[in-house]
């Protein structure tokens, strides 16, 4: 577990959702706030997380949708005691499971509505290893993105709905792990600025959906043409997001 | 073959390639000239083009790379002949062979630096069938688009570019036929209109290539928000593309 001195507290959608996070650990920035912007959950229904860190896209969604019945798995029990505290500071209702996808837990095996899932963006090969163990895990690929993408498609309801994010990268990779099974495929890409290449996708798609894939407009993150220093240089549809808790329009 | 009166007379690249097509059959539009813009032949290579038709997309290449030793694979004989009257036409040097992709001639068993195609758009069973027989036959994929793939990737040398122009629905069926022989994966969106979701995708890739897949940012082919009529409302992009025989970036 994590002590005191080793967390900080961050708000996320404006400071309206507090969680504590491990100071030198895996550090959630915007993937998770994105990814559960674009989730299509309406009350009642449920919602499984696959590596729920210390809950921030569960917590984000739990925030914007009221009466969902979530769940989040967590390979890291640490990660996992600090998504049950941010939970409950929070006053939302998330079931954390610790388990491995690989090796599904009984308690979890169980249909949802929504599974929605962040993997880690590094390759086994690529990438400089994190000095931090904790972050190494959350972001290296040791269990192979296709053995995420099966988790996620086993535990869907019939029509239920996956929604991932994920490195620009590895969209061949996620394509290929959904095929066939998950069909009605919409991929939402995210470019940090206008005319620049996609640096996340948001992949959505149907267990057993028919429609035809989509290749959407890129969402685009920051106004203007460079970073401006330290100020928030967000585009007005990110803030709406990113601070004000909305959501991206159903079928992204 | 066709007769006279089966052909229109039509200018591409603001007429300064002039093309018989046939009235009822399958006529040319923008993704030929798009297609030949966006691969990136250098002098003195060789190209190939997977169902060349009356042969736009190698001409349009022809005009603007001189020296390139080309060649044209076309399906259907009436094609073919076109295809060859268009290069003689426009004094341009096209080797059009007929045959099957799926059982490639003996004459174009060599390897290519580059190969270039613009696959039948509609699967097997959707859309509605062309009246025309050539036309349903261009348009229609009988052979399924795997083989089309898997013929490119077979005719490039070692580091040799696939480029391939297709309908944005089935991006996850070209990129599940790349795997892993065809690398450094780029996806060129084509949108009509600015925050308009991808019509086509322009997909590139090198064979044996390691580089990372790219999703870049949509190429607009019109100005505005809606249809002006019969004004051209091509953005300058494209009018540099369509009517300069301009080209893509290198690496689009």
């Amino acid at each position: 577990m994590f002590g005191p001195d080793e967390l900080t507290d961050d708000g996320f959608l404006d400071g309206r959702l507090r969680i504590w996070q491990p100071r030198a650990g895996y550090r959630a920035a915007t993937d998770p706030v994105l990814l559960a912007a674009a989730v299509p959950a309406r009350a009642r229904q449920s919602v499984l997380e696959l590596g729920c860190g210390a809950g921030v896209a569960s917590l984000c969604l739990g925030l914007r949708v009221s009466g969902l019945a979530q769940a989040g798995l967590e390979l890291q029990p640490a990660y996992a005691a600090l998504a049950r505290m941010n939970a409950a500071r929070n006053a939302l209702a998330l079931e954390v499971v610790e388990g491995d996808l690989a090796a599904m837990p009984a308690d979890l095996r169980r249909p949802f509505d929504h599974v929605m899932l962040n993997p880690p963006y590094f390759t086994a090969g690529g990438g400089t290893a994190a000095a931090d163990a904790g972050r190494e895990t959350a972001q290296r690929e040791a269990t192979p993105l296709a053995v995420w993408v099966d988790a996620a498609i086993r535990r869907l309801h019939p029509g239920g709905h996956m929604t991932l994010i994920i490195g620009a990268d590895r969209l061949p990779d996620v394509l290929a792990g959904c095929a066939p099974r998950l069909g009605s495929l919409a991929v939402l890409p995210l470019a940090s600025r206008a005319g620049r290449a996609a640096g996340r996708v948001i992949v959505q798609g149907r267990k057993g959906g028919r429609a035809a894939f989509r290749l959407l407009a890129p969402f685009v993150l920051h106004d203007g043409n460079s970073h401006d220093g330290d100020r928030d240089s967000y585009s007005s549809a990110a803030a709406q997001i990113l601070r004000d808790g909305g959501s991206f329009p159903s079928g992204l």
